[in-house]
C-alpha cells in the first residue's frame, strides 16, 4: 500500500491492520517516507482516532522499532508509574526510593518537561553531578544493587517516538488519545517491566481538561498496557492547583527530600501514598490500598525511604549531601515575593497559568531546544482554600533573569482568585480505572 | 501568529482570519513554512471546512499570490467556463470556438489531466505544433484578433496554487471543497474575465459521487465567484458513463472536429449547447436557455464555429489542416477490436473504469510527471441503453503499448453491465445553480 492509500484510508475512517502501520511507520523512520505524508496521517488520526486493535499494533510497531531492556535476570517484582504531567508533579522523585525500600523494583525511565508541566530528568539533574543517561548495564547494575534507577529517553530506546512527538509537536497533533498512547505505552513496555500504575492528571493544570478525555485516555493506556501483558492500572489525580507547594527543578527536588523525611505537604503526600499503594496492589504484595499507603508511610517515618534516595543520587554520580543539606543544590539570585492584592479565601489557583509562569521565570521550556535554569522556579506559602490577608505573602518567585520579575508577578496575583467563603474542598484522588 | 497556532485553530473548529491566512500561505510560497505543517493543516481544512468568508480569503491569497491578467482594455464579455473533470469531456474544445463565434471573448486557462479525467492542455497539444504555452501579449493579442484563445496555466499566474496541489496531491487532502473552490477560482478569476459558467460533474467519473457534494461544491464556487463581481453560474452535469464516443487526446480533438461540422453524438452536445446557452445568459445577450442553444445550433450549422477554430489552431501555431483532415492528428500503431460477450441492453458503462482503462493506454497520467501517449484512449461503438448482441464491437482500444493490450480488454468489459430491458434514460442536466 502506498502511503497516499494509508493516510487516505485513515482519512476516511478505515481501521489500518499491523502490517500497514509498521510499513508505513518503518519506512518513515528510514527517511523513506516525507515529514509531509506523516503529519497529514497524523491530523488524520486526531480526527478519526484509532481502534483498540489499531493502538496495540501502533505500539508494537514503536516499541520494535527501538530496544527493550531485558530485566529477566533481575529477581523481584519490576513496577514502574507514570504520570501524564502536571505542575509540582515531583511524585516521581518521591515514590521511586521509596517503592525500593518497600522491596519494589523500579526501572524508570522519564522525559523532560515542555511547555507549562515539568520532566523529571530536568529535576534529577538540577542535583550537582546526578547523571540521567546511564548505559544499559550500568541501570541494570543500579536496579540489581539498590532496587532502583531513573534516567531519561533515550534515542536508542524510542526513536520512532522521537521522531513523531518532534513532528506532532509542530503539526498540533499532541492531544490525540491513540498517539499519546502508543507514545508513552512503548517507551513504558520497552522498560521490561510486569506492572505499570498510571497517573492520569485532570484539570486546568493538566493535557486532559475534563473528565471524560482523562478517563478515556486512561482506559486506552490500561487497556493497551494489559494486552501486552504488563498489569496496568490507572488512576485520575487532580491538577487544578500546583501539587504541593514548590514548582520549578531544584525547588522540587528539595521539596522531595521534605516530604521523605516526613514533612511533605497533604495534597503531595496524598498522591504519592495511593499512587504507591496502588504500585503495590499490581505487584500482588498488598491488594488493600489503605494498608499499602501505612505500609509505605512507616517506610518514610523510619528514614528507609530517604536512605534509598541518598543511595540512587550517590550511585547515580549525584552529590548526596543535598539529602542533608539541600542548600547543596542550585538556587536563584533573585527571589521576589508576590504580596497579596486583595483578602479573602482562595477559590483558586490556575496550575497553567503557574507553570507557565514558572517557565517565563526559566523554570521550563518553551520549545523542545530552549535552555532551562534548574535554580528558577516558584515556592508557594498559600494554596486554595487558605485565608489570605491582603498584603500577606503569596509565593516566591525564584530567577536569575531580573526582566521578567514585574510581569511574572502580575501573571501570578492574575492566576489566584479569592472569595468570602471557603471553596468546596475536592478530592485529589478521583478514579481508579484498572 | 506561530503556523502551530493558525493549524490548531483551524483544526480546533474556528475560523481564521484574511491576516492569519495570508500570513501562512505567504510563507509558504517563501518556504519560510515547512511542508510538513502545511499538510496537517490542509488535512484539518478537509476535516473541519472553511466559512465562506474564509473561502473567498483563502482565494484571495492565492489570487495575490499569483499575477493578473488585465482584459480592460479588450472591448466586449468576457466568459470563460470551467468543468470540474470527467471522462470524454472534450466539451471545453467545441465551446470556446463556438462562444467566439458568437461574439464573446473566451480568455481559457487550463490544466493537464490527471488520474482517470482528462485535461483540455493535453487534448490541444496532440495537435501538431500547437502551443498552449503563450505569453500574456500573445494571449490578450489572440483574443483581440479572434476572441478565443486556450492555453495552460503557468506557474507564474498561480505559484501558489501549484505548490499547494503538489502538497494536497500526495498527502490526501484533494477532495475538500474549500480547497478546490480556492484552486479553481483562484485560476479563473486570475483571467480577467467578468462571467464563468462552472460544469460540476457529478456520478461515477465525477470527483463528485453524489449529489449532495456537487451541490456543495457548486454553490461554493458561484459564491466565490460573485463574491469577488465576476457572475457565476454552475450547472450539475451527470458523469456516469463517458461524454460522447472519444476518450483519449487526439481522439477527443477528432470528436469536437466531428461536433463543431454538426455530426455530435448528442449527450456531448446538449451538455456543450446547454453551458454556452448559459455563457450568453451571463453575457446577457440571451437569457432563455432554449433560445440561446437555437442560436448556438445555427453558428454551427453555418460553419461559423469550425472556422472558429481552424482560426484558432492557426493562431496558436497548430496545423489548422486537421480540421479537413483530422488523420493528420497522431493515431495509435495498435487497435484493439473489444467484442460483447453477452447480449443485452447496456444498464450502464463506469466513466471511472473506463477512464482508468484510457489511462493505462497511455492516454493519460498516474502521476502528475507521467508522459502521456498523444493517440492512446478509446473509440465507443456502444453506449448505455444501446442493445448489443453477443460478439458486437463495443469499442476500439487504441494504444502504442502492445503489453496492455488484454488486461484493457477486460477491464472494459468489466465496466459494462447489461440486462434484458433498456434502463431508464438520465439526463445529463441536473441542476442549475446561480
Amino acid at each position: 500500500m502506498r502511503p497516499y492509500d494509508i493516510i487516505k484510508k485513515k482519512r476516511d475512517g478505515y481501521s489500518l491492520t499491523k502490517d500497514e502501520l509498521s510499513a508505513f511507520l518503518t519506512a518513515y523512520l528510514k527517511n523513506e517516507i516525507p515529514d509531509y505524508q506523516i503529519s497529514a496521517f497524523l491530523m488524520a488520526v486526531f480526527f478519526k482516532g484509532m481502534t483498540k486493535e489499531e493502538t496495540v499494533s501502533l505500539t508494537e510497531v514503536m516499541l520494535d522499532a527501538g530496544s527493550r531492556i531485558d530485566l529477566s535476570d533481575i529477581q523481584g517484582h519490576k513496577i514502574d508509574k507514570h504520570s501524564t504531567g502536571g505542575v509540582g508533579d515531583k511524585v516521581s522523585l518521591i515514590l521511586v526510593p521509596l517503592m525500593a525500600s518497600a522491596g519494589i523494583i523500579v526501572p524508570m525511565m522519564s522525559g523532560r518537561g515542555l511547555g507549562h508541566t515539568g520532566g523529571t530528568v530536568d529535576k534529577l539533574e538540577s542535583i550537582p553531578g546526578f547523571r540521567t543517561a546511564l548505559s544499559v548495564s550500568e541501570f541494570k547494575e543500579a536496579l540489581s544493587r539498590i532496587r532502583c534507577a531513573m534516567i531519561g529517553y533515550s534515542e536508542e530506546m524510542s526513536p520512532l517516538d522521537k521522531k513523531l512527538y518532534a513532528l506532532r509537536d509542530v503539526t498540533a497533533t499532541i492531544d490525540s488519545v491513540p498517539l499519546i498512547t502508543g507514545s508513552i505505552m512503548s517507551k513504558k513496555l520497552s522498560e521490561g517491566i510486569e506492572g505499570l500504575v498510571l497517573d492520569v492528571k485532570v484539570g486546568k493544570g493538566a493535557f486532559m481538561k475534563d473528565m471524560e478525555s482523562a478517563r478515556t485516555l486512561a482506559r486506552s493506556m490500561v487497556d493497551i498496557g494489559n494486552a501486552f501483558g504488563v498489569k496496568t492500572i490507572a488512576v485520575i489525580t487532580a491538577m487544578n492547583e500546583p501539587l504541593g507547594m514548590a514548582v520549578g527543578n531544584s525547588l522540587e527536588v528539595t521539596e522531595a527530600i521534605d516530604c521523605l523525611k516526613g514533612n511533605g505537604p497533604d495534597d503531595l503526600m496524598e498522591v504519592t501514598l495511593y499512587i504507591g499503594a496502588l504500585m503495590l496492589r499490581v505487584a500482588g504484595i498488598e491488594a488493600d490500598i489503605e494498608e499499602g499507603k501505612k505500609r509505605l508511610a512507616q517506610l518514610i517515618e523510619d528514614g528507609s525511604a530517604l536512605r534509598k534516595f541518598r543511595e540512587l543520587i550517590e550511585l547515580q554520580g549525584g552529590n548526596p549531601q543535598i539529602v542533608e543539606r539541600p542548600s547543596l543544590l542550585p538556587y536563584a539570585c533573585l527571589t521576589i515575593d508576590v504580596l497579596s492584592e486583595e483578602s479573602g479565601y482562595i477559590q483558586s489557583m490556575d496550575a497553567e497559568a503557574i507553570g507557565i509562569v514558572s517557565m517565563i521565570l526559566g523554570a521550563g521550556r518553551e520549545r523542545i531546544d530552549s535552555e532551562i535554569d534548574p535554580a528558577a522556579g516558584i515556592i508557594l506559602k498559600k494554596k486554595t482554600g487558605d485565608f489570605v490577608e491582603k498584603d500577606e505573602l503569596l509565593c516566591s518567585l525564584c530567577t536569575s533573569d531580573e526582566e521578567v520579575a514585574e510581569k511574572t508577578r502580575v501573571a501570578f496575583l492574575d492566576a489566584v482568585k479569592f472569595g468570602d467563603s471557603p471553596p468546596e474542598k475536592k478530592l485529589m484522588i478521583i478514579e481508579v480505572i484498572e
